[in-house]
């Protein structure tokens, strides 16, 4: 299969590094397909965020409401699916970038850890796309979201060096590996790619680096 | 003056192509700047904007408000200045991302074209960045914002190949140059580069292709 004929889903959380998909590494993961002459598609729940959060002040907007699917929108500028209608048969792999929503949204992880409660749409795309051995890859905080689901498989995640969700991830089942800001590890006997992105960086280009390394290893493990 | 100690401001107008800044637009221009060794401070008018749109639905958000500098923070990750606080003492250069909001926040070209209203701390910060001679690069649409405000001094600038307003933006005294895609127009005796990106671009690999010769020229004119 060339690389041109390979398409990756892009599962997003809203809009904003705080209450939503953190903009830079979903538009780097995006970015890297579409260099590396692959094809990407966008999905998001289609559900209310857990929070909405003033990115200037970093106050929570009290009262407000903004759904995932919608805000999700604003990256993929338009052109984005309700998770539910994700087929693991249409595609050769499944990408999962950070920021806060895809531990506040995605599954309730900031909140709870290791025992977190999974949306019902991730929970089944995540299942789906393991039992079809696509490979799935998780940037910074993603990974403690994919250790919920598939850690009873042994899977290997990075988050980068925080002791204390390093600890959470290991009570799913799953293994963490420190990785460098610019690294991804492959996990290759379960097909899971991961990055700590903003987990670590303290530039827009370190993440890059680290994401270009993500999809290159993606593109490498689809079938 | 190495290019670690070059530092650009870069003007949002809120977070999505079509109520604000354009993400991918926005963020190439952040990583281009990162990944070539700069430094970059974001602005946006502390204003209100001119219009919420459901991006998923292509349809008004009846009623709702959304603040232009609160929603360009998701772009900055909340490191983002009031454009009020902009000096152009202490920068190097001037980016302006594209979007919708470039067209109907920070004017509103949009609408009324070439004789457009522009945001009064939009025409400051460009008037006092073009007193200085600080290179100022616009991206997309954004160059029609250029245009409004620098157009009587005969600057060229690119807006892809649409005929419209390329006649509009030569109504302003500016010229326009019909560009390439991944390419960037360089106005060497004004300082002015553009790109047309998403104008022409079908793929964020093309509009980051042009980004980044446009960062590529503007570095190059710093002083």
């Amino acid at each position: 299969m060339s690389i041109a004929e390979k398409k990756i889903a892009v599962v997003l959380a809203g809009c904003g590094v705080f209450d939503g998909s953190e903009i830079h590494e979903a538009t780097c993961a995006l970015l890297n397909i579409a260099a590396k002459g692959a094809k990407y598609q966008c999905f998001a729940p289609n559900a209310e965020q857990a929070s909405v959060i003033n990115h200037l002040t970093h106050t929570e907007e009290s009262g407000q409401k903004r759904n995932m699917l919608e805000e999700a929108a604003r990256i993929a500028r338009g052109n984005i699916k309700d998770l539910k209608e994700f087929n693991p048969d249409q595609f050769d792999a499944v990408i999962f970038p950070g920021g806060q929503g895809a531990a506040k949204n995605l599954c309730n992880f900031a909140v709870k850890g290791a025992d977190c409660d999974v949306n019902e749409d991730v929970q089944k795309a995540l299942e789906a796309a393991y039992a079809k051995q696509l490979p799935i890859g998780a940037i910074c905080i993603a990974p403690a979201l994919i250790a919920r689901v598939l850690g009873k498989h042994g899977i290997t995640v990075t988050i980068g060096n925080d002791a204390a969700t390093a600890a959470q991830i290991e009570k799913t089942g799953a293994h963490h590996h420190n990785c460098e800001v610019d690294g991804a590890y492959v996990d290759r006997e379960h097909k899971i790619v991961s990055t700590p992105a903003y987990m670590l960086a303290t530039s827009i280009a370190e993440v890059n680096a680290g994401i270009s390394h993500l999809v290159e290893e993606i593109l490498k493990l689809c079938r």
